[in-house]
């Protein structure tokens, strides 16, 4: 867990806010895409920040208490959809062709054979977690292992000259474990922090309060909010695919690179990760509000106000690759956007 | 007025929901944009439609109440504004250009002589409206004649492929005029639909609400919400570039068009459209919640849900130009996504 982030330097801050306060406009009048703006500047040090390379990182994994049934889908369900977002056919697919991102498939930990495939990465810790029900669902050396591979995928983004990287997964069972994390580490109630997911129905829900319920006395960690503890909670109830975006995130992070964090399940990866390293919420940008009630408890811990909010509860990293074009405009009028003085505009009188 | 907007045929809407429900996805898993995806094929009458040559029109106008007062920046702001749409400098160019919009300004009535100038529409029908604390802003020939106009260049885009247009504008005191067709088309006090514009202090934003309830007194026509009364408000108040806008949306939506309403002012618009061919709403996308107080008894009377909310209060269609992706991306994902059946994903178990 060697990782270093700062938080950046804000003495630009001053000039930055000049620069957008003399865009031709009224002052504030772009909202928040002005303090996005700020953001992306204070990240990379520049008055003329460059979100080069936009790239999409999905990571998929499976979970062993699918099995005990936390999902309204069948477990198989994980690696068919590695299958469509490899033949072009998801939700993501589309939205990041629409949008102009690049899309990288990462297999954390599928329980599924795919040998070697055009456009999926083989970063496979174990084929699937053990059923946390019943025990941890990995060891601590898988768990290290997972965010060590993430941070190397990362790292391979940022040498290839990536500014910008969103974060997706697929997992049959994920937004259990994210319920689990997100309680463990935010204190909110377990079960203020357990939703439909895919789309239970009320039994279906009422199950998996009851198996996270159970999970979490037979864990028996306290709700804390130190990094220590974010690693115990990660290996206790975490997804490969959590453990390798927290790593992936990480990395990025200290390599510079501005985040997209889309919803509920990236957002307890990034949870984990701040917990280690708190400065790492000056590199985010939270992409959507999801329909996860967990989702909040999330954002009103690391303080995160979501771009947007339609209803979206789908994963895949949709959100991120939906809210993308917003953060990109905010990089361009900072850059391209004439100023009252260069355009020869009068400014306010009264 | 000779106007006729067909409620689109719902006859499709059972194939079209069947369509998005069978995407590789929960039910509803893409909240917001699934009706979005219904919505832009019900107005094709399509389960593919397709939203080709986007264009955002930008109408641009002065308002004789300028002078009295109305507005935070000085009437040669709108003129040195359109020379920074024709430069390419302004917020509305980045962000056309970033989402893959062209982009037509139209001089509507600016208190400026440009000549003739690439890439600028003269569809002037005076120099300013007549300042309405003091007598009607513009005669009923002239509104006709800003209406007739704006319908003309719609139709063109339409022959030109065009499939969804935004609409945008520019006018320095147009908030105000804004502020008295709202008051006047939702029965909304007029008070709670005036805002600070472009940044008005408290002083100024005073003697706004001031000077508008002294045109509303002088006009003395009531609140009421059909389309007679909506077009003489229009001549009482309105901006050459609203009047213009009225015209141009509801000739878009008679020829099938898509509507990418922005925020306040292009509200009004859209609200004096509305109350003459209400079916024109079925064609419309509430783009942003403008920060502008007014916008939300807009939104109220029409039944609107903005795409965003970012605390932009611009103008310049830039709220159109932003929200696009989102449409863009429900269309795509209705054309490209996969079906479970078509991608072997198995379905809902529980």
């Amino acid at each position: 867990m060697n990782f270093s982030i700062p938080r950046p330097d804000r003495a630009l801050a001053a000039a930055l806010q000049h620069k957008i306060d003399h865009k031709t406009k009224p002052l504030g009048a772009l909202g928040e895409l002005e303090r996005l703006a700020l953001k992306v500047g204070l990240v990379q040090q520049s008055l003329s920040p460059r979100l080069d390379r936009p790239h999409m990182l999905v990571f998929a994994g499976d979970h062993g208490a699918a099995k005990a049934g936390v999902s309204a889908f069948p477990q198989d369900v994980t690696w068919q959809m590695v299958e469509n977002f490899l033949a072009g056919g998801a939700a993501i697919n589309v939205f990041a062709r629409a949008n102009g991102l690049a899309l990288t498939v990462v297999d954390a930990g599928v329980a599924h054979d795919f040998g070697p495939r055009e456009g999926l990465v083989d970063a496979k810790v174990a084929p699937g977690t053990r059923n946390y029900v019943e025990a941890a669902a990995m060891t601590p050396a898988e768990r290290d292992e997972a965010i060590a591979r993430g941070a190397a995928i990362a790292r391979e983004l940022a040498t290839a000259g990536c500014k910008v990287v969103g974060f997706g997964e697929m997992g049959i069972g994920n937004t259990a474990s994210a319920s689990l994390i997100t309680h463990h580490l935010t204190g909110a109630p377990l079960v203020d922090c357990i939703g439909r997911g895919t789309g239970l129905d009320d039994p279906g829900l009422a199950r998996k309060r009851a198996l996270l319920a159970q999970a979490a006395a037979r864990a028996g960690l306290p709700a804390r909010a130190d990094g220590e503890h974010a690693l115990a909670v990660l290996a206790e109830f975490g997804g490969f695919e959590i453990a390798m975006m927290s790593g992936a995130m990480l990395a990025a992070a200290e390599a510079g690179m501005v985040l997209l964090i889309d919803g509920f399940i990236v957002g307890a990866a990034f949870l984990v990760a701040a917990r280690l390293q708190p400065a790492i919420v000056d590199y985010a940008v939270f992409c959507h509000r999801s329909a996860e009630p967990g989702h909040q408890a999330q954002l009103a811990a690391l303080g995160g106000e979501p771009l947007i909010d339609l209803g979206l509860r789908l994963g895949e990293g949709t959100g991120a690759a939906l809210a993308w074009p917003l953060l990109r405009a905010a990089a361009a009028f900072l850059d391209e956007m004439a100023s009252f003085e260069s355009a020869g505009v009068s400014e306010k009188t009264r």
